[in-house]
């Protein structure tokens, strides 16, 4: 048994890579759900939608997001009668929203809604999100506080970045898959999967219980790194590290991941590859999945990693 | 002045060759929400919408309801999610009820979300919902008491037609943009457009202020039948009539309409052609609406017909 976390798009990689090396019984996928938000009468989980259209092969991979064979109309209607315009739902990825809307407005969990829609995509892996209560991302810039989405798409991450909190992170519940699958005797490995730790991970260790879970947690515990070189192979993590005065590569990751990684498995050319920080055994090797077999060789490394590891925190 | 009363496709043809023949401060169009519902989280407002479309010009004239160039991405996507597809949403049309529905939550009446939408489709018509409260139909069935869409999409009015009522009619408050005109001593006339009298006008006179409004006024008012012969143009209003045990034809408005209209428009082969039944006088012209031409020579006739009685209620 495998649990895995993960953020947006380079988590998803590596959580489809571990869908196809483990069967739906030994794998668990938690979710980050701070990116979460309300727009236009609407629940968006963007990192849910994301791991669920790449397990399910819906994801449109030459744009990076959303799901392929999409439409705009919905759009360009909302263009032209004077709506906001700054972030693109795509008329196939809107049935998602709607229903989930729908469903978490009837009183049920994003948890079992979550699961639902990964199932009637054909996923049989299960997904969940890292707790059925709302927390949300506000990320604190040079020009003051901003909702998550309002920094990453509609300012695309412009504005300097000097901190993060995560709104109801410290009332959330955990959920309840997640907690029971680390304290699970069975449980071989977690794995944090190359998403940004400070954005897409850090809502997840924000919650209480379920850092204290993973601080607790009997089997080894493995992050992959999302820095090659000095850079993200997607996204603003490298950038947000700069202004927060840290070098981007694996060693950034000792820090936001203290008493829960025993292990980093990162890039090549990584300049803390074969070190030891603060007992953290940092492990090179390609970390760049450029297509499945990429994916699913990443999966397998990761995991064997973790399983050579002794649980050191 | 002009007020028309309005409901579906009939009734916006004939605000449609209202608005052509009068400038946008002559003519006002009070429209049904009787048929409004919530669906998947958003409230959907039909007649609203058709009235809308077509003052437009962006209604599908081959499918006779909708936008047209419309796509159905959103709906399929939500079939395969195994989503409600009994009423089918277009991506375009979407746009519309996913922004009225933001506005309604954060408490904008549906007034002025209505104008908003109208003005940012082009239409410089006023066009108002009947009320800013929610009004929603029931009807009556041999199978029971169901939902307007209900009874009216998802079992294309199959079961038989027993009654309706008004939900929350009777403590709805009147449009005041409706109740203001219907008291302003410039108004000439009150037009009731050829709408369903049961479906689509009934929820508008279900509205106590409304309906004395309407007996009170000082302007004379005509109905344009929606018969031609013993049929509806569109829709089931001659089903209705008959499982309800009247004949179809343009006497049939006389008793729904008492009080409230002096004349009524009716086709050409309507059996009450010249006649004059409790007050109320039968003039016949060619009533069908075949185009834009058609629509303005009727609304033309509709207001000279009207202009031309004396107040007899």
């Amino acid at each position: 048994m495998i649990v895995a976390l993960a953020g947006g798009v380079g988590g998803a990689r590596l959580a489809n890579g571990l869908a196809a090396v483990l069967p739906p019984e030994q794998l668990l996928i938690a979710v980050n759900t701070g990116d979460d938000f309300e727009h236009m009468s609407l629940t968006i989980c963007p990192d849910i939608d994301t791991v669920t259209y790449t397990l399910a092969g819906l994801n449109d991979r030459a744009r990076g997001w959303g799901v392929k064979d999409e439409t705009w109309s919905f759009m360009d209607s909302v263009k032209k009668l004077g709506g906001p315009d700054w972030f693109a739902l795509g008329d196939r990825d809107l049935a998602k929203h709607v229903l989930r809307t729908e469903r978490l407005q009837q009183g049920e969990s994003l948890s079992a809604i979550t699961l639902d829609i990964a199932r009637a995509c054909g996923v049989a892996h299960p997904i969940v999100p890292m707790s059925d209560d709302a927390v949300r991302s506000i990320v604190i810039t040079d020009e003051g506080e901003m909702a998550f989405q309002n920094y990453f798409v509609r300012r695309r991450c412009e504005p300097v970045f000097r901190g993060i909190r995560f709104e109801g992170a410290d009332i959330a519940r955990p959920s309840p898959a997640l907690i029971a699958a680390l304290a699970d005797p069975q449980l071989e490995a977690v794995i944090i999967c190359p998403s940004n730790p400070v954005l897409s991970i850090g809502p997840i260790l924000a919650i209480p219980a379920i850092a204290k879970a993973l601080c607790d947690c009997a089997a080894p515990c493995v992050a992959v790194s999302p820095f090659i070189g000095e850079e993200a192979v997607k996204g603003p993590a490298a950038k947000i590290m700069r202004e927060l005065g840290i070098e981007p590569g694996a060693a950034a990751l000792v820090s936001p991941y203290a008493g829960i990684v025993d292990g980093i498995l990162c890039d090549l050319d990584d300049p803390a590859a074969g070190m030891t920080i603060d007992g953290v055994k940092m492990v090179a090797t390609d970390t760049f999945m450029r297509d499945d077999a990429g994916q699913q060789r990443l999966a397998r490394e990761s995991i064997d990693f973790a399983v050579s590891l002794q649980r050191t925190v």
